[in-house]
């Protein structure tokens, strides 16, 4: 895939992988702050996901809430 | 709220706001990244949205895809 | 957080809490009627998640599916 | 369909629907809280929406967030 | 439920069920296609779900993306 | 991007592009069957979107329902 609509594409550094049963979590480090990725265990195993393999996290702009203090 | 149970909280700054007949994109600027999040034209007048305004963006872990090159 | 982008904030009382591996239901009681989110089990410690707790079901309108028979 | 996955369904009345150029706001009556979905025109028009029609809000877990005060 | 809003729905035949500890896969076989949905175990018992069940996956438009190679 | 971790990925070819004010309706053909996906006009000018390109429909599995008559 060259390219993909969704509108967040963030490159960032594997920092740590928990699989569970069947849903992983896995920590991505992005510019010194951590975003959280639930996925399957299926597709870490895919893409081979562990700590310090480059990734990037992936966001549709849908899915993005906006808060204010 | 004090505390929201999505593990992306992503602090920034309102960089763009463009309205559409009811869904809006908002820009946000997150460390140098744009972010963008689609709302509603609502929440964005709620808000209070507009250039330079201090945001969050929340992102449930559950909506980040992870891709490698 | 004063303010949030979604556009449904449903205030109950937590109702069950059903950890799994890496992903936890909370079973939430709004007026009499049970809603489900699926979060993570990092999310159920950090805000304290008990049967009894007042909590806020959070959902963006662009999750929001409609049926009608 | 007799039976979906997700995990909430609350029925309701519709209160109002606020078309889009492509997308519309569906303001659904829930015991007295106003729901808020976010659906194409094209679904409005097939489902035949209008003020006073009997719905159901149909919403996933895995797209529920909790917050507390 | 007569219609849903969800502008998605493909009829296809359970093909495999992995429940986990709280969240299960459910392999679909679609026209040949494998298309795979993580839902509740609660969902997959309340279903019924099992291989050579006849199913629809059901998909909302905000969250199907697009790419190019 | 090589791999992704959405588990389904559907090729198909596009069949019309609907753009609104800021959100645009990609109704793709995938094998016979229309996959409608909702995302911004500027995705849409970016991946050089229209009828007759080849391109993938991406979904995460967590977006996927599943329905029994």
């Amino acid at each position: 895939m060259a390219k993909i609509s969704a509108r967040n594409i963030l490159p960032g550094t594997v920092k740590e992988v928990k699989k569970g049963a069947t849903t992983a979590h896995v920590l991505i480090d992005v510019n010194g702050s951590v975003v959280t990725a639930s996925i399957t265990n299926e597709a870490v195993d895919e893409l081979g996901l562990k700590p310090g393999a480059p990734v990037k996290a992936i966001i549709k702009s849908s899915d993005v809430l906006v808060a204010v203090d």
